[in-house]
């Protein structure tokens, strides 16, 4: 039994159709929404105009699931989850009937809620979260009615990745964009240097960032439409409000059963993806906690590819195969307009924060040799440990070319790599691939050099 | 002293210079030729007309690294090495004059030239190899001389990464390109099943290639300009020629003092570049031979990012520090037109040759999200180990966001990762720059099946 129809759920669904046929394995699965296994990711290119949806961000349609032999139910709530008897209160949409179902084995992907403020007018027609297709749509929705406006603005509150990416997208449709966020500068996931060249690159496409604001109510008008949103120290007028301030994992059901939480509220599983103490309840994607291999603690990063992952494993599990789920290094990227933004590893406080000592180097290099068409500037920071010299992490701004290649990155940090290391990779190039070096390689030449500096 | 004032050289006299000033070490170097740390690698695309040249292909000249204090001697051929006295006989080009110079500690960086098959015409007028500045503007000349020609007709012979490099920039100059190679495919540093698809993608571009193709004479006409070039079965006319039939370690000297050469002719080094039995000599660059550390054997791999890092590491050593370099997985990355091409680590020859036992995968995947506008189609193809489900190889052919995805490959590769492994990475996604499941992971998963599935 699957609570939840998204990345996680139906992944290990269809793994595990893949390692037992219906004759072996029944396989339900409940939704409470319309769609399946759809792209959450593709939301902001659907709005930009990039994508056409909502149908193009549906990998895998309630129709091929049930020809596969899973028992989808859609329009499904799950309503109560009682792992003493092994069974979960479900609720029909449509009907309102409720019943209890009986699991011999459960799979927890109920994924994640995003943070709405409990702040005046946060429900006020024209503010859209944009996590769930059906959240697209009324955006989208919104953005059509305001059509005939003339200067339309749009504020988008938070600037992570969501809120960057829908910060570009409400640009391509016309507005004045303003994006509020609380911290010193944009993407917090970055170091504050690095997110100042994100702010200075949405400055120049005439995007406006406010940093240190803290957004105390939504204002409407007559009509209950929000018309502007107030923060601490300015009213920042809006036609239309995207919240982007990240999610949080839904694990309502779970708290409730009694199930295993961390710091962050998501599910804590073991290496399998099973619920820790719990011999037939699997969990995963965005409502559980993942082991960060380079800090060593929980963090909770929600992200398709890793609930993709997390279902692969489960239904592997689930079927009576065999997969794990070794944890993350907190990679990431991004793009507004044509700058890309990567990272992964650790930041400086997130070093701090666990204790390692460390040195830090930016440098800058190109996207191809200098002398080839189209070679970009890049900017990359790396940090590593003191004495040992091992990759903690690593953080890229740059144009075409720039955020994947925080891969190698990635996997040097999965491996343990020292910067020194890194320097003698065999990464490939040519001319209109890289530089001799290539930058991320020029970063761990400073970081070897930093290293040795600092002694020990 | 320093033999050879290209990358390997001139790296390991500025990394050395970087350690130790003018009064703790003297620094000579001797050039052959005009030009110093120059890309040879961006030959094809001056050639091409992308990149203006050939000052553009010169990232340190001659002045630049007189002012950081190295005694710099252009045009000044080594033409002996007497190892028991520490010295070299030299010859000066200009004036023909010789001397001996004595060294404390030598480099020996001369790098490698191209192969010249020995046969009739091939020293004929338009019959050109591409290794240096000066054989670049030869070419150029070439061309420039046969701008009025009608119906002008270029022969490439040899299809590795430099002739295809060629093909495309005769391409780009209005030629009707014909393509001769030896081997079943073009890019034979790739298995014939990927090499069929360069194959493929270069016939749409307009570019002919004759595969099995032994080239057995150049013709000439009565003005003794190349007019074609025959092979056991056919002729091919041809205004200008060029030569990409790879290149050999440039040892001559260090063979006739006795130094140690590899399989390929190529110098053999410890770690640390130094030149094996001999405390005092340093080698590296295209006249060394690497370790391969995928199938344990010594390889000859000449490439401009290699040359780099050999002479970094001869540097710190030179001059009393410490650097190694570990060897290499034999990344190489290339493109032609749209077209972008990738291999790391071993191709299905070479693990038979050294005795492995492995499956092969080939999958279809996408640069980014199927849904993601600029989706391209890319094909990934794994070797993996029997048993051990190690990683041994990766080929990439596919349009942008194929070449670099490579470097995964070659970092898992380094650091012996099992493709099992390699399926958990945690990489990079976002719609814009990959699908949810990187191509390189899609590959990996297939593997797992097949290592399951060969069993023991």
């Amino acid at each position: 039994m699957i609570i939840g129809g998204d990345a996680a759920g139906m992944s290990a669904a269809s793994q595990a159709r893949r390692l037992k046929g219906p004759d072996e394995l029944e396989i339900v699965a409940f939704e409470r929404g319309n769609f399946t296994s759809y792209s959450a990711c593709g939301i902001p290119y659907w709005v930009g105009g990039d994508v056409d949806g909502p149908d193009r961000l549906i990998a895998r349609t309630p129709r091929e699931h049930r020809e596969r032999g899973v028992d989808l139910r859609l329009r499904t709530e799950v309503t109560g989850l009682d792992v003493d008897r092994g069974r979960v209160r479900v609720r029909d949409l449509e009907s309102g009937a409720g019943s209890w179902e009986g699991y011999d084995r459960l799979v927890i992907a109920t994924g994640a809620r995003p943070v709405r403020p409990p702040l005046p007018g946060v429900d006020a027609a024209g503010v859209h979260g944009v996590q769930t297709l059906d959240d697209g749509q009324a955006l989208l929705d919104t953005l059509t009615g305001l059509n005939g406006t003339p200067g339309r603005r749009a504020v988008v509150v938070g600037a992570g990745y969501i809120g960057v990416e829908m910060a570009e997208a409400l640009l391509a449709r016309g507005y004045e964009v303003t994006v509020l966020h609380r911290g010193e500068q944009p993407m917090s996931t970055l170091d504050p240097d690095m997110g100042r060249l994100v702010r200075e690159a949405m400055d120049g496409l005439g995007i406006t960032t406010v940093g240190g604001a803290e957004v105390t109510k939504f204002l409407t008008g007559d009509d209950g439409r929000v018309r502007a949103v107030a923060t601490e120290d300015a009213e920042y007028p809006a036609d239309v409000v995207v919240l982007g301030m990240g999610v949080a994992p839904e694990t309502t059901l779970a708290r409730e059963a009694g199930l295993p939480l961390g710091s962050y509220g998501g599910l804590l599983t073991d290496l399998s993806m099973r619920v820790r103490g719990r011999d037939e309840i699997w969990a995963g994607g965005d409502c559980v906690e993942v082991l960060d291999l380079v800090s060593g603690r929980e963090r909770h990063i929600p992200l398709g590819t890793h609930a993709n992952k997390h279902g692969q494993v489960i239904g592997s599990n689930v079927a009576g195969g065999y997969g794990t789920f070794p944890g993350v290094v907190g990679t990431a990227v991004s793009k507004v307009c044509s700058l890309e933004i990567a990272r992964t590893g650790l930041r400086e406080k997130d070093a701090q924060a666990v204790g390692l000592r460390f040195v830090t180097v930016t440098v800058e290099s190109t996207s191809r040799a200098g002398y080839y068409p189209g070679a970009a500037p890049m900017t990359v920071k790396m940090l590593a440990e003191r004495r040992t010299g091992r990759l903690l992490g690593c953080q890229i701004v740059g144009r075409e070319g720039a955020a994947k290649r925080v891969d190698i990155a990635a996997v040097a940090l999965t491996a343990g790599m020292t910067v020194e290391q890194i320097t003698a990779l065999d990464l490939g190039y040519a001319p209109p691939f890289s530089p001799v070096w290539d930058p991320v390689q020029v970063a761990a030449r400073k970081a070897v050099a930093a290293v040795r500096k600092a002694g020990a």
